[in-house]
């Protein structure tokens, strides 16, 4: 038992200086091993970079990236051409170079080791050195002596082999460049998988030769030419990520039907318009074999990864059921129902598929037990559904409780894990079949201008879900390393953070946005979909998305850090006084911020919705402030006062103009706190 | 005398109108006439643009670019394709299309004519309307029921045909993409010439087919390509710019001997790197000018423009001095001194570009008897030189007083004009001579990632100078306008007021950088050539400008206001409560923001040297408040506090970190202010 002692000793030392190590190290995501060394490498101007092992085109034009990178993060003009120094400060080794279509599960491991005179970095391939540079990047800080790299050693290679983003460019078209930044930030955080969402009932985004009117009728002029999309793959893979396109079938599919109503199962006719999702593919007809089977075959050589997503998920059946021949199909081959029509559709695909090379993916709508194993399950219903397709022998990835579009906290995504619920009860061959996850950004309320703030920097919390191991689940170190990465994304040309200022300029048309910004910084989107439910009539995607609820960031950093205040404070028995000289100044803020901004809003036809906001935003201010005083002199207030106050919360928790009052339940913290004291005798 | 008695009123009514709707209107540069109308024109959805007139593809695609800014501007999806509708929201109407090479001199008139039911915007050709849909752009307002542009008759033309920014790209290499959002905002303040600096002692930027050493030797592998110069040239002229290429003859050559060291008057060796500025072409041997003529001869295609900028400045001479074959050529041919010899070479040279079709540009320097009156004269010196110049019969332009590097507050480059001094009392026949002016954008301390805050807002006064009549000449409302303007050029990707948070960020290496805001925000860097003089060692083109001083504003908003809430107070007998309630809460924020920002300074090697700047922050802060309230209270402070008090204000006012600390005279003026009121009896 002794050395076992020994050995539990040892690993909680070791467990403490990763912990240690973890706190200092702004990592994300969170390297498998961390070891720390003694000082750092200076980055100053003589930095070099020097390429040992093999070096193929990935790899240089990587190098040339970092040395770019390395130059912004610092700014020092550094020279991209890598230097052949036998003592560089960055010295790379890979044994082999990288695929040329990259493949699921390969080798992504990297070892990166940093001392006082200078820094390795080794890897089985150019994928590995393309992540370990990422880290690299990561380390860099501004010392007291210049920029520097601690020294450390770090192995590091990701929990699961997909790990993805799914960006949806149907609904609202995102332009290339705002997709390539968004790949330089996957990069970063060493994501692997753009799953590109290319089409669906809004639109049609690919330009396709043998079937024209696919973009002509279905894209409004909006769409990406082939030889931009081959750019685009190679822009990816470049950086280690491959290119998924999702075509969608049968349903989703109205945008198809503008130019080709005659595959369509209902009369049409069929306009890109905002409206019904009943458009489905009339999967009874050969014409539509032949057609899919053309098209794929189109699709197959523009991108090049094994793996198709067909969608498959959400057919409402109601143009199958209002058509007799569809019914009459059905019955004749002994179907029971629309269900099975879709999986007797979901074959042919599959084959069409498999004779164009490519293996089948979908939503968690196609699993049937009529197709083979190969297929990939996309799970938006939640690890149950994973399980049992784990278990009947297929593989999946997780989406549930990826959804970005559902501005949730950083935290709430987080706390998602594959392998938790049904799935942690898999036997380990089931396990083997869980390839990792996707979040989704679904593009409902999302445009080229907000979309990089609904990605970032959650999505980097999701990432290192993924990457990481699962003990590495602190939301407060999350969140600590979370907001210097924020920053540190802007670099690489994502707008996450800056593009709040020129839009809230838009709104009030005003210089001065010191008010608006404050209201901007403590509110955000209804949760879920509060929106699309709210909606008085049909949902449009040409609406502009010009209102505050389109520029509010998912998740406000000021309420969560005024909320961790408030706990602090209720927590050390109102002893903190850091954390109340910063809820006091907080709190005075807003509760004067409504007599500056009343004016800007009644001149502008976007702010006026949001006079309740800023007057409740005020008044819990006001209430705050009072509730703050009465604990620092531990003088309990009236209970009228109480209730009164508690109304007002309630009533300041009601969404308007589509926005929650995120300072809210905090402020009710501090009431509540202040009612419940004793009553000084 | 009646009639012309009625004419005045008419005339003073006339200018009181123009006077309230300039106050109204955030336009510029000032159009020549404007006529308010009633009501305004809804800018919604149903938004359409058609094209009655002439329609080139110059046109088409400005048509197209001003939807896209349109729908930027506002937030709403709008359709780039022009609509054919009968009755569109705006009717443009050109008679002409656009010159293939844009002219010295077009006609660049328009005429907007907006009411309730529509705009009509028309103009002689293409050119004119390209300006009048940016004062569209304008006027478009966020008002109570919309975006909206007011009712309003403009007609518009520019006061000079030479309206130019120059950009040194050789000193500091300046990306396309950053040129062309540059170019972008010239277009946005209908400015008409970029003046392209492409090569100095430090670079040589051009890729030349024949003679690729230039870039090879001369580059560091920074340069334009031929394919990019077209592309970039033609969107310039898509924008109604210009393109005149500047190469710098005989002087400020270096970069160019790297790769023909035979060409140089010296003995070389030549290399691109930090030193003096004696190397100069060799003008005494044929060699040199067969070169200047197959150069020229390749470049005159590559730029179509008719004009040549030769540059021609500030050859001091030393090679030629010592080199014995060039004095034994200037004895040889009757030449007195250097002077002489390069007015020999400039006639060469001229020769030259009149074979290839071109008209001679150069700086003060060349002017001299013996060139032929077509030769443009760019004034440096100032309106004395450029009015010897129109005495003698060239045409000039000013830069003087328009050196964008020299650090001025806007509202001291717009006091400048062409035509004052010695130009104003020129004939009818020398000022038309006078073809406008130009900003200098030269880049000693220039990058891709500051050139912009460097450029504007301040190049829009300048802009405004050089279109507008010389009676626009209102400091407040020119700052007023400017200030509108510099968040809506936000929307062309200029990053002049957003690049300051994520550099920010780097200099601290933290995410919280209020305090670091908040100095950051009331210094400038020193003025003048005051930083390049106070080095220690010599000017390093390759080092990293990377400290706050090359991110510091040119001209700090923050510290403008205060000042005028200052003047204002002290204006007002101390009785303004407003401005002393404002200059209460700056000198509060001040006072408090050492004590938060200094153990941010101790953590970065960047920002260690801001400690004294940040200590007399706060010290300028508590002083502010001692002579606020002694001033509020009407209670004269002591002798010996107030020149303490001053004392301190003089060592504020010394630059630190090449920092001027610009809140240190309106500070001092309460001081003095507070001590100059006669003692309470």
């Amino acid at each position: 038992m002794r050395i076992l002692l020994i050995t539990s000793a040892v690993l909680l030392l070791a467990s403490v200086v990763v912990a240690e190590t973890q706190h200092e190290l702004n990592l994300m995501p969170m390297p498998a091993s961390i070891q720390a060394g003694i000082g750092q490498l200076q980055i100053d101007r003589s930095f070099s970079v020097a390429i040992a092992g093999s070096k193929d085109a990935t790899l240089a034009r990587g190098v040339d990236r970092f040395v770019v990178e390395l130059s912004r993060q610092t700014g020092i003009p550094l020279q991209a051409r890598p230097s052949d120094s036998t003592k560089p400060t960055l010295l790379l080794q890979a044994l082999r170079g990288s695929e040329r279509v990259q493949k699921l599960g390969e080798d992504e491991s990297y070892e990166l080791v940093v001392d006082q005179s200078g820094a390795k970095l080794t890897a089985p391939n150019s994928l590995g050195i393309i992540h370990g540079l990422q880290t690299f990047l990561q380390l860099v800080e501004t010392t007291p002596t210049g920029f520097a790299v601690p020294a450390v050693t770090i192995k590091d290679q990701p929990r699961f082999p997909w790990r993805g983003l799914l960006i949806d460019v149907a609904r609202h078209f995102i332009p290339l460049d705002v997709l390539k930044r968004n790949l330089d930030g996957m990069a970063a955080v060493k994501m692997n998988v753009l799953h590109w969402h290319l089409y669906d009932d809004q639109g049609f985004r690919v330009e396709s030769k043998r079937f024209p009117k696919l973009q002509g009728g279905g894209s409004d002029g909006l769409y990406y030419t082939q030889a931009e999309i081959r750019d685009f793959v190679a822009y990816a893979h470049d950086r280690g990520i491959r290119v998924i396109p999702e075509f969608e079938m049968p349903g989703h599919s109205r945008s198809l039907f503008a130019g080709y109503p005659e595959l369509a199962s209902g009369p049409g006719p069929y306009k890109v318009e905002p409206g019904g999702a009943d458009a489905v593919l009339d999967p009874t007809r050969e014409v539509t074999y032949k057609f899919i089977d053309k098209f794929i075959e189109e699709m197959a050589t523009l991108f090049p990864d094994a793996y198709f997503h067909i969608g498959g998920d959400e057919v409402n059946g109601h143009e199958w059921d209002a058509n007799p021949k569809i019914q009459a199909f059905i019955h004749a081959h002994g179907m029971k129902n629309n269900a099975d029509l879709q999986a007797f559709f979901n074959q042919r695909l599959q084959k069409i598929l498999t004779k164009h090379h490519k293996i089948m993916m979908g939503w968690d709508e196609v699993l049937h037990p009529d197709l083979p194993k190969t297929v990939v399950v996309q799970s938006w219903r939640g690890q149950q559904s994973l399980a049992t397709a784990a278990q009947q022998g297929y593989s999946g990835l997780i989406s549930f409780g990826f959804y970005l579009d559902l501005m949730w906290p950083a935290a709430r995504h987080y706390a998602v894990d594959p392998m938790i619920g049904e799935t942690a009860s898999l036997n380990p061959a089931e396990k083997s079949r869980i390839l990792g996850g996707e979040a989704c950004m679904w593009s409902e309320w999302v445009t080229p201008e907000n979309i990089d703030s609904r990605i970032w920097p959650r999505n980097a919390a999701i990432a290192e879900r993924l990457w990481s191991s699962p003990e590495v689940q602190d939301p407060g170190s999350m969140y600590t390393r979370l907001g210097k990465l924020s920053w540190r994304l802007e670099w690489l040309g994502l707008t996450h953070r800056s593009s709040m200022t020129p839009a809230l300029h838009r709104l009030s048309g005003t210089d001065d946005i010191a008010a608006l910004h404050t209201l901007a910084e403590v509110v955000e989107p209804m949760k879920d979909y509060a929106r699309i439910s709210s909606l008085k009539g049909t949902w449009d995607f040409r609406a502009p998305l010009n209102r505050l609820v389109d520029i509010a960031r998912p998740e406000s950093d000021q309420a969560r850090r005024f909320r961790d205040s408030v706990q602090a404070y209720v927590g050390s028995g109102y002893q903190d006084r850091a954390a109340e000289v910063q809820i006091r100044a907080l709190l005075t803020a807003w509760r004067d911020n409504n007599a500056i901004l009343h004016p800007v809003l009644e001149q502008s036809f976007l702010l006026q919705e949001l006079a309740p906001l800023s007057e409740n935003l005020s008044s819990l201010g006001v209430a705050g402030l009072v509730a703050l005083d009465s604990l620092a002199k531990s003088a309990p207030p009236s209970d009228s006062w109480r209730t009164e106050q508690l109304a007002l919360v309630e009533r300041a928790k009601t969404p308007k103009a589509d926005l929650l009052l995120m300072i809210a339940a905090p402020v009710q913290q501090l009431i509540e706190a202040s009612a419940g004291q004793v009553q000084k005798p």
